[in-house]
């Protein structure tokens, strides 16, 4: 995402002005990463697959609203970032089960891992916003 | 959704077995019309736009999820119920400010209120479970 | 759809003003249904899965442009038909490979029939406006 | 994409063997950027607003479609670049109307122009294949 891009989300959501912008941007690659890795994760057609794909979906979904922030508010934006960390988490647990046997799995989880991680320092920073 | 298809959720997630089948369809498609609902009204390019974008993606990824139950958890199950359902306040919200001179806002805002009704039920169900 | 949203797509896009809008609305319900079945379809782990989930996304893209007709042209209308009726031929296909022993296989591989359907219609009726 | 997950997609789809997997990553990868320059894009409320939403969902599908090419057949790839190419097109033309107003409109249809190049790189190398 180009600086220009992310300056005219700037300041989309009231209350979201000193948010620093870099935790977003951080994010919301977590997002896309975790969605393309959940994507190809579910073809494998391992049991973790239904998890894969409810994640790719919450992923993508999450990504999207934050680059909409003119129509979210900080209440829904913490329920999006809960939803988008318990879904990562389901899916993290379902491919660790066999990340001794696939590497694929093991790539999985690691992008569940990571997006959950940047959810949360992203819910932190309204927090204290 | 045809019998034998909702058959083949039931029992899918632990925990759900004795979830009333109905309540869930009567979500998926209030989910359904939600989204087809927000989609239209997004491109009358009013101030709810950003919302009704926001609020269709993630009706999609709410109904697709409650099909996919074998890749959830309780506690995802309610986390992405009350991000659907703090997402849906949001766009109705949006919509409302101008139902008085849209059509289209004002259904779109019924649709809002329907799913946000229909999550809110499958969670009363789920808590009691 | 309710006849007002039907009523604020209409005339949307150069071109259009004389297709017959149910043509439109049985094509956007056959979306729907389709990529429905075929999330549903896609959680059995059976070989078809991939397609099954090629196939939603397709119908669910195809079924959002028809609401927003505003931001397409005849051209690109034609040749999201075509990949929306090549991806349920793909996943019917798929489908129909162990429908005698998946009831859920049969009914997704119906949808996608009558989903195909359905694009090949309005496609006509585009062809001949 | 990670070496290890573009590997397991390799030979995914019969006829696929011989394409050169890097031009399939270049096409994500401008899909995914495409997909995010859109949405961001269409938070403008501008006249390209319903474009730019056709368009990040296509390209989204396009994406997910290369990460699932066990659920493909190359006249399926084919039509679904054919779409994605076309959905560019317009979405490209419509935020060069007003480039020079706005500096998001101009990145959004750069990013456009790169998908669909990398588009018809991909298409080009399956029908020499």
């Amino acid at each position: 995402m180009d600086a220009t891009m992310m300056g005219s989300m700037k300041d989309a959501m009231p209350g979201m002005a000193t948010m620093d912008m870099s935790l977003m941007q951080a994010c919301m690659d977590a997002c896309s990463a975790c969605e393309q890795a959940c994507t190809v994760c579910s073809t494998q057609m391992m049991s973790c697959a239904p998890a894969c794909m409810n994640c790719a979906d919450m992923c993508n979904t999450m990504m999207r609203a934050m680059m909409r922030m003119q129509g979210m508010t900080p209440a829904a934006m913490m329920a999006m970032l809960d939803a988008c960390i318990a879904m990562c988490q389901v899916c993290m647990d379902a491919c660790m089960e066999h990340a001794e046997h696939s590497e694929v799995c093991r790539m999985c989880a690691a992008a569940c891992k990571a997006c959950m991680d940047a959810c949360m320092t992203v819910r932190s920073a309204m927090a204290t916003a």
